[in-house]
């Protein structure tokens, strides 16, 4: 049963009822009612998703999207723009954070190049580039609508792949070909905390929304917000949330969104990760409401505006552990608790199975 | 070099040194300073404990300590006695929560009965039986002295069987035989928080430490603090904390004070689970203060006593997940994010090995 095939009330109805049935399952298994707390919650909302109960989890996939960003020429980073491409190379050697993890949370790889400036030519890179960078939005457009097309079919592309089982992690040349279950979206480039706060400011998010990436001084961050805030006044009004990713957005970013709207209705999971990711999903949520019923928030960033994006998406971090890496590294780990959430549901005994006594009273709320 | 061959003043400096040296090089792995938040702050307690940097963990054993407690008889849990038995079947055949969670996060499960009401006959159940229960200590002591030597004994024969490799976990007997470097404390027991909370209470914890283990209700709950209150009056006052453990405490909580007390000094981190483990650290810090200091709060349980004693413990959960089931589950959880932190200090490249451009300008704390 596929959700883009019904009608919007009588998906509700279906939603409501796989989770009704989840709810059910969870209460049959050996534990007190509602004793793994958020877990429990994780696992109804996967059922939802995927429609089936109790839901599984077969591939998980990290979908990294590198791009540089013309802005940072505004001086808005504590990193020079080389470190972009020099982090691709890293993810490739293994030695970044996100390898470990994912490794440690049992997601593969797939890393993309949506447009650094200097093409790696490193095989284990997809390349999807839209171009070598976008330009300095506090100037001129950050990209042609010819190249937002070329990254929206980008993503889109991406989307059936892993749908389909194609798309191959950069580090395991056999990896099964099956259809991912769960996407973890992860960002690497110099710049796109200030790219991501320009174009969520763009579609109405307040100024709070700029703050710190990486660890730049109080100085800096009025710069920043300076930057962003002639940058946003510069490119107004907009008539489209798509005009508005052109003007501000990053290669980066639009890829992502070419994937958030690509991915209704392939039951397919979506965990997000920071600022930028975030970006991305509140700009994908413009263009198409529905995207949010299929997204995980892996985690609270330390980037302040990444709770005011949460909060327009009305969505509750997995996790809350001061992290501010970027990379997908919050979206693994969230993705890894929705993944125990799978497990819990399909691996434990029921009552029945087990031959143990239920409660003898009727259990309250906690 | 081990703690306790050392004067106080002098092994604060060697942790100190350990700490600063592990900060260096936490700093020194490509990403912005700090950013992984929490994980960076469990490597380094983990780094301190284990007196070495990068810390590695390479045998992680969840100990789940099972007994029966007199006290249920006074109608405090909405399961009846026989369900601790039958959730060690339960744990035997892999259906509880505990082994999908330890299974999916890399630990080994050893399970002990403490002293439950029938011996299950199991082999794969260690056999550190104290008795068949405890008494209902609304009416006598909960154990008789020699009791308590039994449970004190049994929790160091534990750890030194895992601190030199020996002790083996019930799912696979060819484990490899290495010492434990972690351990994560879980239990199993109808009616153990009515016995966490009496016992503590007996120790200057506030009355409010009662409440729900399972999901009771508000009337039960009352009764509940009744007990208790009436429990703690009756056996008051005490010479001792061994003298309150023996009065109203239950066989697990004493096996885990003895295996608490015999840790020290043996670079083994311990990851606490909820209430009634909370509860034996509690009682043995108050014995031996020194005892927090290889200790990690795995979560904060939904079980309202459980803040009040990890304050008193002055312990920060590593996980904040609405979790209120025992077995361990919240430890192992929490044990895997330790886990992962070692792993990224270990695993991850530094920006001069990778290649990698350092921040241009110094970065200020987040």
């Amino acid at each position: 049963m596929s959700g883009t095939a019904l009608g919007v009330s009588e998906y509700d109805a279906a939603q409501s009822e796989v989770a009704d049935d989840m709810a059910r399952h969870l209460d049959s298994l050996t534990k007190p009612k509602g004793s793994l707390g958020r877990l429990e919650e994780l696992g109804v909302r996967l059922a939802v998703i995927q429609g089936h109960v109790p839901p599984r989890l077969h591939r998980k996939v990290a979908v990294v999207c590198a791009s540089d960003h013309g802005v940072s020429a505004e001086g808005v980073s504590l990193y020079p723009q080389a470190v972009t491409g020099q982090m691709v190379h890293n993810f490739v050697n293994g030695g970044a954070a996100i390898n470990v993890l994912a490794d440690s949370c049992g997601f593969e790889i797939v890393l993309v190049d949506c447009g650094i400036t200097e093409p790696t030519g490193l095989p284990a890179v997809r390349d999807l580039r839209a171009g070598a960078g976008t330009r300095n939005f506090r100037r001129e457009p950050a990209m042609t609508r010819e190249q937002l097309d070329r990254c929206l079919d980008h993503g889109e592309q991406l989307v059936q792949e892993l749908h389909s089982g194609r798309a191959v992690p950069f580090s395991e040349s056999d990896a099964p070909a099956r259809p991912a279950d769960i996407i973890a979206l992860g960002d690497m480039g110099i710049g796109n905390t200030t790219t991501a706060a320009a174009v969520t400011m763009a579609l109405g998010a307040p100024e709070d929304v700029v703050d710190r990436g990486t660890g730049i001084s109080a100085e800096m961050i009025e710069h920043k917000r300076t930057v962003v805030r002639d940058s946003v006044a510069f490119h107004s009004p907009f008539e489209t949330p798509l005009d508005a990713l052109r003007a501000l957005g990053g290669f980066d970013i639009a890829t992502m969104v070419g994937m958030l709207l690509a991915l209704r209705g392939r039951r397919i999971a979506c965990v997000l990760d920071g600022f930028p990711v975030t970006a991305a999903a509140y700009v994908a949520a413009h263009i198409d409401p529905a995207v949010t019923s299929f997204l995980f928030a892996g985690h609270r960033s330390k980037v302040r505006g990444h709770q005011i994006l949460l909060n327009a998406l009305d969505l509750e971090p997995i996790l809350d552990a001061g992290m501010h890496l970027g990379e997908g590294t919050g979206a693994v780990l969230g993705g890894f608790h929705i993944d125990l959430a799978a497990r819990l549901a399909s691996g434990m005994a029921s009552f029945t199975d087990a031959a143990v006594d239920e409660s003898t009273a009727p259990e309250e709320e906690y």
